[in-house]
């Protein structure tokens, strides 16, 4: 099967692509928590752990995934800090299927708390295999 | 092939699983030199690698997998200074099969000097196919 | 299907494999801006980027595939401040197909300015098969 580019709205104009889909897995770019103004939005880390969330199941549903697809995830924290409330703020969206994580501290670029890396796995919707 | 999550001992109350498995491949949560008693063992890099090593001998076993089905290994290092003696007393446990590795030094959420990401592939044991 | 271990000729000695394929994926090691005597050539971080990529497209080649078969990239760069600079010299190397991809500000274990981790994705070339 041929890898396939997904591009997604957040990602015109960068050399990225929002996931890629090869095999039954799905690699997403680093998420972080980016408005729709193109700004990270305020409100800390719990903020921008669930704006994230949201964009995470936005390009998991245009793959054809949810939540309890994803297979494993690195966060990426600007500060140690920031831990427990991140946890805390992630465990909801994860209550029975818990995926394998990493968690680090890191230089981010750009001016958010966090980033998340999330590799996926799930069939192709049906209306994809068509095409 | 639905995912598989693999609890495990080490992880029971936090929201991750200690190895997910999606196709072939183990993707399992970041390792860290923790003892018995869940504080990072005394001794430096080469006793927290060898413990580190121990654990992800039992993991793997619990996936019906061994460390020479290990295919990548990312190791984040507190100081850059305990490279050598990490990569000495790494390289014993892959004498034949060698995983392909980055390393990078970061920030780590606990008080060891290293974290492990490892990703495994192997098939799936009979026992857990019967299930 | 085994993993496959590919020694290549940067890590002789290593206790790394240059790529490891696992059913149809190929996880690279991590890449830097070596130059064939062993140190990081000289010229900043586009000229790094250029040398990482005639690496990559080596390595690729050596296991039968090309950077439009790359599925997804990890940057760490030392300095944020390089961020433009590798993102133009990037992004002329994937024009069309555009891989996943992460970046951070990371600690390197070299003196380079930047390192790549690479996930491609490709089925192996028939010579290799009939092995």
């Amino acid at each position: 099967m041929a890898i396939e580019f997904v591009a997604g709205p957040n990602v015109e104009g960068l050399a990225i692509s929002e996931a890629v889909r090869a095999d039954g897995f799905v690699f997403l770019s680093g998420l972080a928590g980016f408005g729709p103004d193109g700004e990270i939005i305020s409100g800390g880390v719990v903020a921008e752990t669930d704006r994230i969330m949201l964009d995470l199941k936005d390009i998991l549903a245009r793959a054809g995934l949810r939540l309890s697809d994803v297979v494993r995830v690195s966060v990426h924290l600007r500060s140690a800090t920031d831990l427990d409330a991140f946890n805390d703020a992630y465990a909801k969206y994860f209550p029975k299927s818990k995926p394998a994580r990493i968690a680090t501290v890191a230089g981010l670029l750009h001016g958010g708390l966090l980033e998340l890396e999330v590799i996926a796995h799930g069939p192709k919707p049906a209306q994809q295999e068509e095409k």
